[in-house]
């Protein structure tokens, strides 16, 4: 008897919220307005992890909240992840939720799969540092050239916000030795490119090598 | 002197969302809950229109929502479109705002690109009938063996919401002469099937036909 092992290499998303909130007071009446724009982060993880009938278990999202005295960061892991409903409202509860437990450097768990620590964007990387980083910038190579070989383990995407990144953090995603590549001429929000780097990997369009 | 002519192709999205409501009368509180999922359409209007700086004006969405007694289809033009943000409450604040407006065969208009009119599937497929349709179903040819040349023109793609079409649409769909195709094996929602046709039609993937 043969043992067929299917193995989907994890993929990891990284989004840096420079203006997002590190505390729960915010409101989820008006989240664009009250979080630091935490309905950007609130979107990105709804990509990441939602499918019509269900949640990708090999998805893990590190928001990278730096709006706050301290940075903060939240993880999301697919495997064991409840509560996720696809509309932004419960996403932002959940994260509202991770934010009123009290952070400390090792991580903490809010509720299930979802994971709150102090730190910001140099530990993450840390803690992916056996990862392939992508990092999506509008001026990199095309996303399509990536050779398949170069995606078949474990990946790392690092995505912005809406205020792009600064030249710290640039910095720290080069010393990691990250790709930065593009997804198109098109400037999209966080989510979208999620959804495409999705969509990508899915239909295996990259170059065999 | 040489009048160059740069024309992009009008891109129009089509959801139908079987339980949607037709009234005002859902709270912006729980948008999943109370309006019959017009969140699905509200994150769909948002994938449609919104680029991280701007909106896409070469995009026309119809939303036929079902919910109601009578159908009822919510039209926003890209063109014209205004007060659109990223997050799904505002959206969902400017469709109760449309749903509001006394609907009647003839497009009445609610805010600046946003209009309504009693009608339903039918209504819309003769309004487009001069279109490329084309119908986004899970067991349909590959989407990236479409000829280039049969996107070229006006086009407008066929979604559904988490029910699936009914037998009645399939058939109206099928008299228009939609052509049925996928985007992958993964099944997805709604507005990140958006999110990869306009990542399709932006990087040019079609074959040359």
């Amino acid at each position: 008897m043969y043992l067929l092992l299917v193995f989907r290499a994890m993929r990891n998303f990284i989004v840096v919220g420079h203006k997002a909130t590190t505390t729960p007071n915010f409101s989820l009446e008006d989240i664009p307005g009250t979080s630091g724009r935490l309905d950007i982060l609130c979107r990105a993880v709804t990509a990441a992890f939602v499918l019509s009938h269900g949640i990708r278990k090999d998805v893990c999202v590190y928001l990278v909240l730096l709006g706050g005295e301290v940075p903060k960061t939240i993880r999301l892991v697919g495997e064991t992840l409840r509560h996720l409903n696809p509309d932004e409202r419960t996403t932002a509860a959940l994260l509202k939720k991770a934010l009123a437990v009290p952070a400390t450097p090792p991580w903490a768990m809010s509720t299930s799969g979802i994971f709150v620590r102090t730190g910001g964007l140099a530990e993450v990387l840390a803690d992916l540092k056996d990862a392939r980083l992508i990092y999506l910038r509008e001026d990199g190579a095309d996303i399509r050239g990536l050779d398949a070989g170069s995606l078949s383990g474990e990946t790392a995407f690092i995505l912005g916000d809406h205020t792009g990144m600064t030249p710290d953090e640039e910095g720290l995603i080069e010393q990691a030795g990250a790709r930065v590549v593009s997804l198109g001429q098109t400037s999209l929000h966080a989510d979208h490119c999620v959804v495409l780097i999705h969509g990508l990997l899915d239909t295996n369009v990259f170059m065999p090598g």
